[in-house]
């Protein structure tokens, strides 16, 4: 059963929680001074409009015509209640989910991609460089550039540029130009790449590289994914549409459910519900933040300031971090293997507003495949991380009988993972 | 700009279009007898409410309620006007396509899929076997019958089994049994299995192998993606759908197109407003069907009866056809190299009210291409057939300045054709 909402109900504003912060947010630090970044010092690599917003005490943000238009082509997207789900669990509980992978890139990173694309585009900007791991971000800005006419140029870990060919021919269908990471072409690559020219890369060298591009050449910004406020800003449009769709059914989440990786999708579904919990409107629901056990950043680490990047180039921002150096071991889900998290996030999970939880990439995987078979679509090992929480609250439900609501954030779909599905499929982790 | 329907706005019935045919279709012939063949031969691999859709004279046929559950899953697709592609092309054309790629396994091919799913389930079946050529079907059907609790057995054209792994994982993962073939389990299969176990194999074959199961087990019966009426019949919720979103808008279409391999995606948009030109209440609609050169069966195959598949296991059908031993040059539009096309698509074809083209493969891919970069949205190379005419109408208004309306069928997503995008971009082809 789909919720939709009319395109004329698409939000037109994006949620800034920052207002409703008991206290100032940390701010980030220069890593040479250890003083509180200045914006000048951001305006090398961002567009004024976008640190504006990283800086905003205002609640609610307008969104662009030009950025309503292109999220008109997949937006608003449809809330689905899980219903066949439901029935194979037999739990009382009511379970919905935000479907973000109908995106063309097929996830919730657009979201923000093409708001930056714009803000760059309006700024003066000629080209966009960024980094990607498994290809998820990197698609995501592509697909956004061609809009506003900007390049792109994507740093890809080269590791993933050999294994996984579909999202880098994706990037360069959507006419990005994709170097394999460490490359020739920067300093920071060439040190490495002059070692060794098939250096398997890493994602601390690929996002230092494109850093590089970004300070080097006046008209070429930097784009980031995730953890800085205005991402998390621009994906606050997915829970502002469930928040209008669960409305229409007049129902209200008692958990709320989403992955953690750097952070963005979990807090662009939360962040307009936990407004409700934070004035008390709503104080019952419950937020979970679900991470993998091979990266437990919000369950095992430590709230204290580090860089966030592998390399130190920048910032030093107060966050959960299991330390800039932390390598997770090599799991499917590439999106959530990111040694800190969004400043933001961290901040309402150290005040107690958010929990977290954290599961083994088996247990994942069988609740992916779980929700392809009952429900059809395919999610992203990320998303799954999110699923298997959800059937865990649905059994507590059946237990105790409770009709509760769930809600989660189904962030992308998993085409381009298939071949981990096999591997699980045929036993081998 | 998207054009949505509400859930409560889904068709409820599928339209036939059989009634308003101006005489009666060619019936099917017993290979055996030549005589048209009897609903009790069809009956040992086909249950008795598709045969009888496939024989209906009604004009409208109810969607049982299980399939209208499914249906909504993704249904409504959204009705999108391709204002980006417009600008490009700086055409006075206003260009809407039905987005038929938002279904889970991304296509058109589950609205019949979960029907013929449903009505096997009521009729007993235990277990449904299929040919699967590149995958679209296959996993379309693996995808339908887990809702229904049925087995689905899939004979993959061995080829296809190696070099398109993802399609594989993906039936599987809907928990299908995916053989390659020719296998050693068939009769049909075996004969060339044991010559060389690594035969590439036909879907000539695959289909044989298919057939025979249904043959020789009582509860299991075949299930086929295209070409007969009942598959058409399904697709019309497609147009049927596309009506109500144009009327939405206070538009008709000028012209509808669609891209035709076996004909029901064409059909399944077309038929609900040919019946429109039949009664002459909208006469001036051009409806092109559009082929590639490689497989011109419209545009230069002959009408006459002959096999649909390439063994002769079959009913002999009339229909256009380049003759069933015609073997197609192996492009990337795998699910457009079929050597016939529906009888009913054809019958229409055959008394003027619907036009046909075909275009080589660079020209498709360079159109495909394009979209993406307008659009974002990724075609698969079949429907990219569809796109290049549209592409070729608008450039057309463009120079006659007319300002028409030009609706087509994106049939579904091109995400599993990247290597063949890759191979275009890299000069290949």
């Amino acid at each position: 059963m789909k919720v939709y909402l009319s395109p004329d109900e698409l939000p037109r504003k994006w949620f800034n929680i920052v207002p409703y912060l008991s206290e100032p947010l940390p701010p980030p630090l220069d890593p040479e001074t250890k003083k509180p970044v200045s914006p000048e010092k951001l305006l090398v690599i961002f567009p004024m409009p976008l640190i504006e917003q990283e800086m905003s005490m205002e609640e609610w943000i307008p969104i662009p015509e030009e950025v309503l238009q292109i999220y008109g082509l997949w937006r608003p997207t449809p809330l689905i209640r899980a219903l066949n789900l439901e029935r194979f669990l037999e739990t009382p509980a009511k379970i919905f989910y935000k479907h973000e992978g109908v995106s063309p890139p097929g996830s919730h990173k657009p979201n923000t991609a093409v708001s930056q694309a714009y803000y760059n585009k309006i700024s003066g900007i000629k080209k966009l460089a960024t980094e990607t791991g498994a290809g998820q971000w990197g698609s995501s800005l592509a697909f956004a550039t061609q809009f506003f006419g900007l390049e792109c140029e994507v740093y890809m870990v080269r590791a993933s540029f050999k294994q996984k060919p579909y999202r880098r021919i994706l990037m360069e269908l959507w006419g990005a130009k994709v170097e394999p990471s460490p490359s020739p072409h920067t300093k920071a690559g060439k040190q490495f790449y002059e070692i060794d020219p098939e250096h398997p890369g890493s994602l601390g060298i690929a996002i230092s590289e494109a850093i590089e591009r970004a300070f080097e050449d006046k008209s070429t910004n930097y784009a980031l994914g995730s953890v800085l406020n205005h991402v998390l800003l621009h994906q606050t449009i997915i829970g502002l549409e469930a928040e209008l769709q669960m409305q229409k059914l007049g129902l209200y989440p008692d958990y709320i459910v989403g992955c953690v990786g750097g952070g963005s999708n979990f807090a662009g579904l939360v962040f307009p519900f936990l407004k409700h919990k934070i004035t008390g409107e709503h104080p019952q629901t419950e937020f979970w933040a679900v991470e993998p056990e091979a990266c437990p950043t919000l369950t095992k680490g430590e709230y204290r300031y580090d860089y966030g990047d592998t390399v130190g180039l920048t910032p030093l921002i107060k966050m959960y971090t299991l330390g800039a150096d932390f390598v997770p071991s090599p799991i499917h889900a590439g999106g959530l293997r990111y040694h800190g998290d969004a400043p933001l996030l961290c901040a309402l999970y150290h005040h107690g507003f958010i929990k977290a939880c954290a599961y083994p990439q088996e247990e994942v995987f069988k609740a992916g495949v779980l929700f392809a078979r009952t429900e059809g679509t395919v999610p992203a090992p990320e998303s799954a991380h999110a699923i298997k929480k959800v059937i865990d609250l649905a059994l507590e439900c059946k237990k105790n009988k409770e009709e509760k609501v769930i809600l989660f954030n189904l962030s992308g779909h998993g085409y381009f993972d298939l071949s981990a599905y096999d591997a699980y499929l045929r036993g081998e982790f």
